[in-house]
């Protein structure tokens, strides 16, 4: 059933070009997977996403702390994907399609979760721009964190994320995000069709393995910033974050509003340091 | 307020390279503005969406068609941006981050609206993967439209899709959907920090334009094919979608079942094409 790749029947035009004879060709193609995942917690499905399969109880972890909904492993009592029996569904639906969440005692969903906040008709989506209002940021700002991260590093990260790509060099479709140390050793990878499900689910394995705050850390995507990541970033309590590509007009903002040093256009020998300046030893 | 660029400050540090010296310098830089639009219906918040301001009307018309909401002109009896007055918010709310959408009559967000379809617990999100679980199909299927490509011409799209990025130049930040007649003409091209409100703001376009469904016609992107694009593709009746990175699995899967042709790695002389060949005229 799922799988992060999935062979699909393609045809491969190449017109003639300079002198060269065109070509027609049917072949067979791996592409990355995208499948539906429902976040079910405490029994209520909270919404969602179409994923690339695999980390999925990572990706629900992190998720949740992107919804401010969790902090630290011990907020989740317990975590599981459905079997098609244990969550009282019926024979008609397939496996692993729905990350069960069971919160830990005294944990809710209350009005920080950001996507009740957000459909409500006094979300502040027309309020006065503040970003206060249409993010939720952790109790400890990101400011005191002391780490410092090497340009000559940082210079190192998109390559070694590349590096550890394998299933990008299958199908060419696939985001990345990779947790690094401040010496540039990589610690997890994670990818999928989406930016954010990868910044997820690595964020959600670090919740899953007690890891939260991820402070002195460095997060390397391989798209834009998007405020979204940037958001997700700063709940996960990472210092760093940098994008291959442009950031956007609000990431930069919240970025510097959190204390977040955001990196942008990491490419070759060079790169763009939008916030947090600072924290670049030279 | 509202900007589809913005100006932030950046710092721009190049490593030594090759015996050539390094340089830290600050400078100002654009970026793609990206603020959040809420979309009101009838008076009820129905969703939020961070976008690049601009065209936001448009945006909150092709997210309803791409909702299932809408489908032509004549179901929006009124569609404007609320302005601070108008829309029984306070003082304390800006301007122009409020789409207020007021349907005609008869017109309702029922269970076909996918948002709510699929935050409910019975929502098939873990049902047997069928596709009609998951997405709206509209009633007519596409494959009932006779257009027909040259794959000559589709090869000339995306370079006729950048030369008209006249943002994209500044930011290298936004993505652009571009909808195209059957000889290769551009009519229309909108950009978006997200590709998906791309689309939206293209096939909002449209819909206020009363030019719904967009039969005989091309719609390219400028960057991957999602489940999510094919589904926008299919419900403004577009037959032929094209995008200059990979689809995804579900992409393809769902282009198949409702009659799409779709075109991926549209780049330089070549294109892989999974679906609906048969629309590709030799």
């Amino acid at each position: 059933m799922s799988g992060r790749t999935a062979r699909r029947r393609v045809l491969r035009i190449t017109l003639p070009d300079s002198g060269r004879p065109g070509d027609t060709a049917a072949r067979a193609d791996f592409l990355a997977g995208e499948e539906p995942l429902g976040i079910r917690v405490d029994g209520t499905a909270l919404t969602m996403t179409m994923r690339t399969p695999g980390d999925d109880l990572e990706l629900a972890a992190g998720f949740l702390v992107s919804e401010a909904v969790v902090r630290s492993q011990a907020d989740i009592a317990e975590i599981k994907l459905c079997d098609g029996t244990s969550c009282g569904h019926g024979d008609d639906h397939d496996m692993g399609n729905i990350a069960d969440v069971t919160l830990a005692a005294g944990v809710t969903i209350g009005p920080g979760a950001r996507r009740n906040f957000l459909t409500t008709s006094a979300c502040g989506v027309c309020g006065k721009a503040s970003i206060a209002d249409i993010c939720v940021l952790p109790q400890a700002p990101l400011a005191a964190d002391p780490a410092r991260f090497a340009p000559e590093m940082l210079a190192t990260l998109p390559d070694r994320l590349r590096d550890a790509q394998r299933v990008f060099s299958r199908t060419g479709g696939l985001h990345a995000a990779g947790l690094f140390t401040a010496d540039g050793e990589l610690i997890a990878i994670r990818e999928d069709v989406g930016r954010h499900n990868a910044v997820d689910k690595v964020v959600g394995w670090a919740l899953l393995d007690d890891r939260l705050p991820l402070a002195g850390r460095a997060l390397l995507v391989s798209g834009r910033a998007s405020f979204e990541l940037v958001q997700k970033a700063v709940l996960a309590g990472v210092p760093l974050l940098a994008a291959v590509s442009a950031p956007s007009s609000l990431a930069v903002d919240l970025a510097e509003e959190a204390g977040l040093t955001l990196v942008g256009f990491l490419r070759g020998r060079s790169m763009n340091v939008y916030t947090g300046a600072d924290r670049l030893s030279a």
